[in-house]
């Protein structure tokens, strides 16, 4: 397992994390800039920051500061009602894999969506089973672009509460067996199974840190699966569903366990500090949320 | 599957749903009273209820109005730090066993606690695994107790949201787990397998309607281990992780699909209503929300 405590390398910044401080956006720009200026070498932005900044001034900043994106956020969404919301969900996601492409992300972080209409407090249906058919569809879609752009999919399981809303996808098994039936392993000629690269998962603690079955799943994904790893932590008690994720170290999820776990399947990638904090970091000065993240990130992940 | 449109005779109050009405306590036996002349046949109280209105005072009650209890809540949060908090876990649990049995219970429900000290909000570790294996060892120590007094106890896998602070036991899938670990299945002469009936489970749809496996669990846990049936519906939005629980077909569950499943197995017991709502139906007069449980009980259960 590597060693966090020296340096901060492997922290990637999700500028979600400060992207409302005391009320106000803060520009994608101004992100960024603050995060070169720490040595952050990596960003996960979000797409509505990106349109806010420009994509082109984004890649731009991107390239200039030497980052790297360890994710684009987000495509998905993929579960609709009819024909044209099902073509205007496969048209954003195209345009979403573009614009990670542009911006050279390591992958396209994906939502999948939960029972359509649920999101704006009205879902049209209760059959969460068809809405995951949907989604299955979707990805099985998007991924023929995908494999083109050599752009890898991160299908993100999100924690069950955001079942019905955003997500029907809800553990890492679940995320797998989607993979596993879009991506199929191949024998690799040496009596093992290799996978393509082309779909894999985002592991965000916050979502699957409960699940009894983490680590066999972690182990089930191995190296090639493990596209994303993100971090915060699960506070007690959490007083909004959405917007009260803890700083790393301020809750009760053991991230260093979990992190041994998926770096003993070989991944090697940034460590993801993605956090809505409405009450708490929302309000506070973005260098200072900025500068919390890194010391975290040396002592707690 | 049983048709419960034309009368409410496999319905049950969970007494929590109209605990607090408008501010002040309902006390129980009032609440007793009022289902009874509803013609509600079953009730689920919990022991803080029940200890304001006297254990025999309550069983009188029971008894006067011919009622059922389709279950006790609650026992559970074997989870602890030291010998002390062991022991007085192990001390309340058979005192709740033995008010179960005085009033009558079909089973006692087990909330098995989560990483002690966290739902006071100081959690004395981050260790799930420990966390999970003290709680079968408490349920181990407990089932002693039990069977002797021949109570059934029904493990209530909780929603993933709670793991931290409330019940470390989250699916369906785990509950079982400890089922057939503590109380195996042995072969029952005709080439199938019995199940003793003194573990069990307490399926509440609020905790489980988002898990991919339920249907496969459920058909795993048959009937001897299904001991409770527990509805409500899951609001798009929720406003809060505890007490915002929706009245059955005012929100996203599917009900009946998982009812029929649940029946495919044999159970045949009571649907007990159970709802937390702070925003509310706790702001309601308690009769209204008594009528309203028998009218959506008849129409979307």
């Amino acid at each position: 397992m590597r060693d966090f405590s020296q340096d901060h390398r492997w922290l990637s910044i999700n500028t979600a994390t400060v992207r409302k401080q005391r009320g106000a956006d803060w520009p994608l720009l101004e992100i960024l800039d603050a995060c070169a200026a720490r040595g952050i070498r990596a960003v996960a932005p979000w797409r509505d920051q990106v349109a806010a900044a420009g994509l082109d001034a984004t890649a731009r900043a991107i390239r200039s500061h030497g980052l790297e994106l360890s994710g684009y956020c987000r495509g998905g969404m993929f579960t609709y009602t009819d024909a044209a919301s099902r073509q205007a969900a496969r048209d954003d996601n195209r345009r979403a894999l573009d614009e990670a492409c542009t911006l050279g992300a390591a992958c396209l972080v994906l939502v999948v969506g939960g029972l359509p209409g649920a999101l704006a407090g009205k879902a049209a249906h209760k059959d969460l089973a068809s809405a995951r058919a949907q989604v299955t569809e979707g990805i099985a879609a998007l991924l023929d672009d995908a494999r083109e752009r050599r752009m890898p999919l991160a299908i993100e399981p999100l924690h069950p509460m955001y079942a019905a809303d955003r997500a029907c996808i809800n553990t890492l098994e679940q995320a797998l067996d989607v993979c596993d039936a879009l991506d199929p392993p191949v024998p690799d000629g040496t009596g093992r199974e290799a996978r393509s690269g082309a779909l894999g998962v985002a592991v965000d603690l916050y979502h699957v840190w409960w699940d009894p079955r983490l680590a066999q799943q972690i182990e089930r994904a191995g190296r090639e699966r493990l596209l994303a790893f993100h971090v915060c932590d699960w506070l007690t008690p959490t007083t909004d569903l959405l917007n009260d994720r803890g700083m790393m170290g301020d809750g009760v999820i053991d991230t260093p366990r979990i992190r041994a776990l998926v770096e003993a399947q070989g991944f090697a990638g940034y460590s993801e500090v993605e956090i809505f904090s409405a009450a708490n970091w929302w309000q506070r000065d973005g260098g200072e949320v900025l500068d919390t993240c890194i010391e975290r990130h040396r002592r707690c992940v």
